[in-house]
């Protein structure tokens, strides 16, 4: 697909704790990128996760599926895309990440997340009032 | 399906690092079991990932699939069962992941990988002689 | 010293994930060892950290010194031996991490620490009663 | 002492991951915020972790004196400056962090470290010549 499906880009710096002992970033580190990408997204539209959680609300993350395809090194720039799709009450983020410099994908990757008020669903109407542009 | 399609079986006791400001363990985290459980399945069939490492062969990922059903808190013992199955030059590992004390499923996961050799991967046959009670 | 000058030891393996881009455990992964045998021993003593935030108790980290003696790698099992003094209201653990297997000194450590209640330190009666045994 | 004795200066925006259930940085994250400061350190002198290791050359942390002032939280800006002295073949960082909203100081950290080859400490000169400039 174009580049321009894309909602929120935000770039990353490798950071060498992060690699593990093939010299390559981890693989679970992904996922707190995927996550800091996530959250920096809603502090973009005005909102944040500690805001939310103050209010009781809490994205909670159902299912993810990442695709690896290839790795990132020391001093690499991750470059974190993702575009933003409502099915139901779950929030869908597909999420992408490249390599800065070379452009080659690095992590193919789909999010599911519900908001969650006192242990149950509930159809998130609140965060999508704040996506509301990107839906 | 039933309990003894597992085939290997590591007990995890969540660290109190592992959590988030929801007192939850954090997602990424599960990568970490779910890896750490591989990785020790490797060591019960007499290989391991250092040894791999110092024969040239990598063990990549190449694809995760992780359903979060409950989550887990501090004090309490993740379970992680696998059982291995090959697809053609992958080796798929089908992992899940209970809360000790309650039975209850915290993680189901499905995580792909391949070994790779100077940059190229391979048939994994070292790997599968390795697993070949499991395959 | 001698060996019986610790009240309290536990064993931790060495998670692959735990390891660096050199292949060994990276630096900042001790603390986390660390805390995670404080802990325990706070469970050993039939009391929690999440107990402890439950009453709005907090243990908080002022002070951590540690000394890098030798490195744990893939495969090694770190020994967490400590031993409790308390100097005022301040509690500090004397945190010594050892290599199982050769019995080297990995990690010493010296990780003072305060209970704090509203944001303001306490003299930390309740966790000196817990401790009593050891103080 | 006055403002001007850092020589370097890197802001680590705190990420959501890295909190821990008290909803604050936990302990150890810490260590990477330091430790990433100091590899970009060596990175804008020109020379880098990975060229280093490339080399046989590895910087080893001997010693960590960490002092924990104040906690940095959700949507905090930490502010990484050091400076560096020289102590025979050590390297000795000063480094501390602060609150970048606030200006408040949230660690003061002295990290200690020699160049390692071969499993032996070096004199460090090539290092020292990167780092000519600042001591």
């Amino acid at each position: 697909m174009e580049d321009n499906k894309y909602q929120f880009s935000l770039e990353i710096a490798v950071r060498d704790y992060e690699l593990d002992s093939e010299g390559i970033v981890n693989n679970a580190i992904y996922q707190h990128y995927l996550e800091h990408a996530r959250h920096q997204f809603l502090c973009h539209v005005g909102y944040s996760f500690a805001k939310m959680e103050s209010e009781g609300l809490t994205p909670v993350v159902s299912r993810v599926e990442i695709n690896y395809k290839s790795s990132l090194r020391s001093g690499d720039v991750a470059v974190c895309k993702l575009w933003l799709e409502r099915k139901g009450i779950r929030f869908v983020f597909h999420q992408d990440i490249f390599n800065k410099e070379s452009g080659a994908l690095a992590v193919q990757a789909i999010v599911t997340s519900v908001v969650v008020k006192n242990d149950w669903p509930t159809r998130g109407e609140k965060l999508a009032e704040f996506f509301k542009d990107y839906l």
